[in-house]
């Protein structure tokens, strides 16, 4: 998507050869009208699929899932990261690693929400090592929803994530694919 | 705000005097559509502001904030909830206490995306003794920003966080206010 692209090249910050920055606009402050355009374009690529859930988990998956939620017309649900004295009762878990924060967690989502005529397409951020997206597999099998997709703003396609996601058969579709990032010129090259 | 206080009375779990559950679809899985319609009627309460950014809190705040931020054709801001290895240097911090969670936690917001010509609208899905408003004012005050109004789904208008902030002079508004709530009857009382 190269309005994404061009903005990662504007206004992304490549801090070492590993992690981008792209709190201006995706993932802290959030520029709601290319976060929109986003949502479109899975919109346009899920199209023919019967999407009737949008899931993602916590925290900054879900600007970007509640916009393609809102292009669907279908509900959004998100993961949550810990346990919540107003989430108890029955609950899917997954557990997680995360490289960003450094530690574990479990990933949570009430049984109620997810379910065997659940037809969910998977929306995050960023792809990189992608734990959190096995997490949210993990738990949509345990539920025994159908993933009809998986889209992702910004994939690190030199890791091995995507590779890994697409090799168990997953329609992986990222909109920004990063080869490799120099610290040192602050350029980005995308795949 | 009708469609909202229909959908408490007709989806809404009364758990006890004090806990109700609407997480069926505001903060767990998300109803977009009612959603859409709650940031609709924040732009038609705040219209005349001169609003140029919508701020909230992680996590169950960013739904609703996305969409009133789409409204408004503005960015949205959300403060995170603990310090990340992606986050360093400049912020603004304040500590906020979750009686939800029950504990203590640190509200962080890079100060690259906050400062004196930011007209803010706060934005979150509950306001009960207002400990999360709060930090948000706090960082707000502490950035030099305009806070133009402070938009909230559900108040639960019996405890204290709602009054005590409007006598500070702030406008808030609640689009449903709860007076009471019985857990044997599952019947919540509005304002």
């Amino acid at each position: 998507m190269e309005l994404l692209k061009q903005r990662i090249r504007q206004d992304g910050i490549v801090k070492t050869e590993d992690i981008l920055k792209v709190d201006s606009f995706l993932n802290h402050q959030c520029d709601i009208i290319l976060i929109d355009a986003i949502a479109e374009e899975f919109k346009r690529i899920f199209a023919g699929r019967p999407i009737n859930k949008v899931m993602t988990i916590e925290a900054s998956g879900i600007s970007i899932a509640c916009l393609t939620a809102l292009h669907f017309g279908v509900p959004l649900v998100f993961a949550k990261k810990a346990q919540s004295v107003n989430l108890e009762g029955d609950v899917y878990t997954a557990r997680v690693e995360s490289f960003t924060h450094k530690r574990v967690f479990d990933v949570i989502l009430s049984k109620k929400y997810i379910g065997p005529d659940d037809h969910v397409l998977i929306v995050d951020d960023f792809l990189a090592y992608g734990c959190a997206l096995h997490g949210l597999i993990e738990i949509a099998e345990k539920a025994q929803a159908t993933i009809e997709g998986i889209g992702i703003a910004i994939e690190k396609g030199y890791q091995l994530g995507g590779k890994s996601l697409r090799e168990r058969g997953y329609q992986i579709e990222s909109l920004a694919i990063i080869e490799s990032m120099n610290p040192q010129t602050n350029e980005v090259l995308f795949r």
